[in-house]
């Protein structure tokens, strides 16, 4: 029997296999799903893999996905529990990872973290050797730290989601407080993703028209008549804890975020993002650890820090950051 | 004290109001919010209004989505419980409506469901005399209907998500079995969404090649050497079964599904899309119910309907379909 | 005889009429042109609508224009020497006008492209009476004014485009000479769109790093000791002669940052543009003179103009562009 | 002395050089302009490189694009005279070529344009021995064999961009005269890209609804009442002549239809494009020419062609071109 392809098709060459843009999305909760569905849908790549362990949910995630490739451009959806069919990724976005039991300690949920991705890094950098990986379970930094270290990869390769997300809260706040769009709202946020995080208000503006040159106090807890730290700072720090009482989880941002750095990554563009780096030598720290800073990135990872004039407190708040996270990492198992 | 607001603007005139292209997206489910993410970053829409009774999820969601808004080109999110936020939308998506409880009859979902749309379509025609909706709630055929005659408006601007979304699903498994695109595989799933619907086979083609000139019985149960319609159309089928067994609903391609629509609809494009419409006069049917056939949709809705010369099998089916859908709607108690 | 569109389809409702995002393209020249296609594959309008008196060419565009619609996702395309089928339109790119002659003196040229666009700005506005109006011609910002007195329109209606470009340029030979994404690079130029054009260098940053604090004599022709104002501003300043030398006129970089302006003006974004606007009350400018300043856009027009901290060179430099711009309006005949 | 951009950014690695999406160009007249602006503005690309001779135009063209760049999300534009620029090219569009002089024959012109190749393909295969190579020259399918013959490529590494923009326009006068989206119709033209073309109307289709089913002697010249071919392919067939005769070139249709079948190439999609491709074992044919069928396009080149069943007239009509052409071809001096 003749099959319809057969009667339809002469073949000149055989398909092409190479996937040219492939990522891979570790974990197909909420949040790997929101990063799945932006990349699908805004054609970023030309292949997304998914893994998981629920083998259930996975083939569902990758069915429900499959099924709206009519409506995009073009993208081959695979998913698999084995690792193998992540083989020649380009990217790999890691969203897998434990959340918080009552009354557990966050270094025995880092720890226990530790132990999943002790059974996922080093599978990803077997079959693709020359990834870059970019880390988005929380907590973020730590888990960027890990990832370097269990992947062996170099420095460049290994990074954090981190605060671009932050920084994207805090431009729209911005954008909803002076009622122009958020893209035209220019501020960074820095340090610890959570708590921590640092506004870098001196660098705050519009059009290059700095606000704290409009109002000198701006972002100052005690001397702003305003409060702009407050009411737009302490907003976006609020802004995850707010999300998941109300909705359960934070997921559409978040997945926007990670597909705009995916984006700029496979286009080679040189953006600068702020991403969870090795901040090892910069603003005086001196230990291997992972806080996110405006990065430059292209196709080889992070190929630039950029090096901010950060006032004493700014300064001060990130090496408090930073020794915390030493403590944490100091009594990790690994 | 002059705030920082005034000290940055020299106001020329006043911010515009009018939204040109606003959306409103009744329930944030899992459906609600996977078109609303679509909509958001295929810049679709210029405004995007978010609708439902649950003020905390539905607050967590808009914030969720906004946080998103420096990743996009352009849009507003709101959200509300009271209706009165969707005045002036150009087109409505309702994603509310009521789940199948255990042991509960289809005919008492509908009738649940009727009475939850009492609640939201007078309302929504209220705010929005001159709006299009489109029913994406199960059901979609009868509440398709009921939203018809809830809203008292013309036939042309009520219709339902239908098989726009079984159509894809078939497209994108015939891509699968001839290796190609899913969007140069060309091939319509008409009728009921769900069990009953009708693939057109005599319609599919590629390039133009039809595949029953290929294969003569491309399609039929029994005659068919390669069992395409089992292994098609009864995978499409089979679907929505799968992927809810598998991960508790479906969402990414309904969402994409339903972004396509709208897109459509606001771009005027008079694309055709296999719709939810009064097919009263069409192939044999004398009544006022509603089914998918291909529509001609613009900004005015859904103004033509395409005449597809259809087997008597086909035409048969449909009837039956026809037949079943109007016991149910004869039971309702507006 | 029965149609084979009468057999195809069953009409429903009439087909819609109303142009929601209507653009009129006035001129279809090179720039114009430009921008039309910009503006055609980037779906940015649902109509776009193009006059010019030379009727051979001006079909000849519309056809190329249209025979590419299926390749783009929707829009109709029209043209016509008759302003009446501009009716409707929300924004207009004037891009017609004469170009010097040789031996002609600029004033002269102003004149003879007046007396052009008395011609053209009244029937545009008797055709589209709440229309906004975006000027391109040059000598743009005289070319502006003049169609602001033409058209008895508010002044948040009547805009040039102005500098956007000028600090598009500026922003590539940032990004080149750093080695990053153009779009990382944050610098505006301002002022008169041509010779006298000013580099806001206070404002020039990279994450918010204002480049004057890494090298505090940036931008000063005297005291830099990189050169920075001769080698990316007064580049810029070059640009468009040089381009004009090497390929006779400019035309893609102008289409994509008309295209960008009209999106936003569509999309009501709120978004910050370098726009050629009546400076009157600002930076002690008393008459009404178009200079381009940071302005916010949204579907009104111009509504907000960014009041940026300039130094005295800097105003200098404005007031005297001013001035020159006053002497040439003073001697036009309306 | 420090520059600037040491100050600004701490290096942790070497920016990445790889082009993973590089495109050439090779002419940049009118035709090969618009396939650089739609590849740029639709981020189709990584790398636009631009090859010419004529070395002052191509600068300004290549300074022009640039000046577009923060425009658009992200690209590198490069030009040169000198062809080691093209190297690592993925994909080459080659737009270079004599036009007819007066009084020249069809076979004169040819074997001008055979000399103009001899200098251009062999370089670009040196430069990027893995290429795959479109030709969009006229007359198309000759050149597209003379290609193959210099380049020593395999099959499915050359193709001409062929009646793949006839189909386009072929579609968009279906849809004028349905009043329906353009890409909701379907028909392909096919053969030989000009005068002979042949419209397949079996194929022909709305929503899968063979337009021959509603009007049996639809495309017949003689019997069809409505005189589709006559309105509808000869209007296909004019439009090239109309065109030129009334703006001196085509441009901006054949710019976009090039853009997305290199869009198709580096995402891999395997979509069913008009391509033209060596047709020696199909329809008959028995020689190494050069037509257009269906073709399905992947990052390899052209793996598939569709096999269509034409009737007698539709063959004979391919095999005169085939005929017509292997004259051409057979006094072709390499």
């Amino acid at each position: 029997m003749t099959h319809v392809v057969d009667k339809l098709f002469e073949e000149v060459a055989p398909a092409a296999h190479t996937p040219h843009r492939k990522v891979t999305i570790v974990g197909v909760g909420q949040v790997g799903m929101a990063c799945a569905y932006s990349i699908l849908q805004q054609n970023i790549a030309s292949e997304i893999c998914l893994v998981d362990v629920v083998a259930d949910k996975l083939k569902g995630e990758m069915m429900d996905l499959q099924h709206g490739l009519p409506f995009v451009k073009n993208c081959v959806v695979k998913a698999d529990t084995d690792y193998a069919i992540t083989a020649g990724s380009k990217i790999i976005v890691v969203t897998a990872g434990a959340r918080q039991r009552e009354g557990e300690t966050r270094l025995a949920l880092v720890q226990r973290n530790v132990d999943i991705f002790k059974g996922i890094i080093p599978q990803l950098v077997k079959y693709s050797p020359d990834t870059v990986i970019m880390v988005v379970s929380n907590p973020v930094d730590v888990l960027t730290f890990v990832t370097w270290k269990l992947s062996g990869l170099p420095r460049q390769k290994i990074f954090g989601s981190g605060t671009n997300l932050d920084s994207a809260r805090f431009r729209f706040l911005l954008g909803e407080k002076l009622n122009i769009a958020p893209s035209s709202c220019h501020g960074w946020i820095i340090g610890e993703h959570g708590d921590s995080s640092v506004a870098v208000w001196s660098g705050v503006n519009v059009a290059g028209v700095a606000l704290h040159e409009v109002q000198p106090n701006i972002g100052s807890e005690q001397k702003d008549p305003e409060h702009w730290e407050t009411q737009i700072h302490k907003k976006v720090i609020d802004s995850a804890y707010d999300i998941i009482k109300l909705k359960g989880y934070t997921s559409w941002a978040i997945g926007l975020s990670v597909a705009k750095i995916v984006f700029g990554f496979f286009a080679n563009s040189r953006n600068v993002f702020a991403l969870s780096t090795n901040v090892k030598g910069l603003h005086g720290i001196e230990e291997d650890v992972y806080l996110s800073l405006p990065c430059v990135l292209d196709s080889n990872g992070i190929t630039h820090v950029v090096k901010q004039n950060l006032n004493e407190i700014e300064v001060a708040q990130l090496q408090k950051s930073a020794k915390g996270l030493l403590e944490v990492q100091n009594n990790i198992v690994f």
